[in-house]
């Protein structure tokens, strides 16, 4: 299958949700703020991941649209805060200036804020109207993903790793908390839209972690081999910020073989459930193979 | 009625509520960090009138309980976040150093996006545990008090306004999204978990309005008349921060006029409606009047 097809031809569809999610006029900057970073680029991985774990399961894709977008502004806002001077620092992200080096730390700071109680605030609209339970359990697993005992810890242990020596223990937690949980909690939400058994998406969940891994283990990869032409952000940031990373930690070789292993771990947990995976696999393998 | 004996009481009752939904010993930095600012001596204004709310239309005030610590989450990492450098760089709140200065630029601001994120999945649990609709209509309360179109809003409009020339109705704005935002958005959450028509949490949420009014206005009024040692934050810090209030546009004579007008209409409000509003209109009074 083609599946930069599938992407692209989903992506459109997330982006007219997005823009009209983001439709407010008032307060003007502060709805300029979000959407700069909404719609500088991004792939769209969590909700086109939400949308075929949902189609794997029986369901439509149109259904997960207001929770797809909502993990979307997650992902964004957390972003822009991540790319902040007292956090990473980053001055540029996907090839054009960071939130704040454009609208100011504090509207930074409060477009990242925007983002993630808009997300909450288009989930509970969506509820208002389909309070069936497959809804909240979607819901559920997107706060979770994203919160305390998910991206935030993972940000969290990350930042206060900087520069210290890390074990490989606290390097997997940052990658499955930071990483992996928004990937997980995207492929559970999407799964349980459709309807799944509560089991099936237990265990879909544990490839979408695997996923996350390779997913992050690639970016590494990346972050040594690739130029930033393109990638859109600066090569070798992770050397410069002292950040260790698995590439670090093992090298190039033995971290190509990781993310190999664990794009199989995912495509063998798809395999194994009685679902029509075959998009799903088929994104597990691009996102792994990818050269940006 | 001893209204404060009534604020003590379900003050404890949150506290006790808000101490196990922030049980989490990791990231253990993190935890510490949400944990000293939620547990930094608020009043738990909207928890407690959330509360109120909902016995007022005949509604047990458990119900409301994670709801009533999600309010408090929210307004909590507000807090934080107004307090960063990038945005009012404040050193002090309630009489201690602000969360940035304790544990940094970068775990205040993460201990924010923790907090709200944390919100939103207590609601998420309540909402797997009670799906009737009167919990889902208190989350879109609330989540659409907190968001862009409500507390979100008010703080980015005022962050552009510092030490510019602000007109009356751009100070309202300020004031209806920062302040009444979530303190309507309390009320009515409280309203729609007692099950309450939806017609009576209108008219309701118009009380929460004027309420919230009437405590900015005198929240200005203590700034330039209180002292440090009594508030637990510097005072005069408005005008030192160039920042317009109703105290300096209209002076301190017509501003107390305007919280007893608000403070009057909310009770009126409130009368005209079939609940049992005596501990409602009491809190209205007791904010109006407090004197820190």
């Amino acid at each position: 299958m083609d599946i930069k097809a599938y992407f692209s031809k989903k992506a459109d569809v997330i982006n007219k949700a997005l823009d009209s999610y983001l439709s407010d006029k008032e307060p003007e900057i502060l709805n300029k703020a979000m959407r700069y970073s909404v719609f500088a680029g991004g792939k769209r991985l969590r909700p086109v991941l939400m949308m075929a774990a949902c189609e794997a399961f029986g369901g439509k894709s149109e259904d997960v649209l207001p929770f797809a977008c909502a993990m979307e502004m997650i992902h964004t806002y957390s972003l822009i805060h991540d790319d902040l001077p007292a956090m990473d620092n980053d001055d540029l992200r996907r090839g054009i200036p960071t939130n704040h080096k454009v609208f100011g730390e504090d509207m930074a700071i409060l477009a990242g804020d925007g983002l993630l109680s808009l997300a909450f605030e288009t989930m509970a609209d969506a509820l208002m109207k389909y309070s069936d339970r497959r809804y909240i359990k979607a819901f559920k697993a997107i706060a979770a993903a994203a919160g305390t005992r998910g991206m935030v810890a993972g940000q969290t242990v990350d930042v206060i790793s900087e520069g210290k020596e890390v074990d490989s223990k606290t390097l997997e937690y940052i990658h499955i908390n930071k990483t992996s949980a928004m990937i997980r909690g995207a492929i559970e939400a999407g799964a349980y839209i459709a309807g799944a058994k509560d089991e099936d998406v237990k265990k879909l969940a544990l490839a979408g972690e695997k996923t996350g891994l390779a997913f992050q283990i690639q970016d590494d990869i990346l972050d040594v081999e690739s130029t930033q032409e393109v990638l859109g952000k600066p090569v070798m940031s992770d050397i410069k910020n002292e950040k260790k990373t698995f590439v670090s930690m093992y090298g190039v070789e033995y971290s190509k073989n990781k993310v190999a292993e664990y794009s199989e771990q995912a495509i063998g947990i798809i395999d194994s459930l009685d679902c029509d995976g075959e998009v799903l696999k088929a994104i597990v393998s691009y996102l792994t193979d990818r050269k940006y």
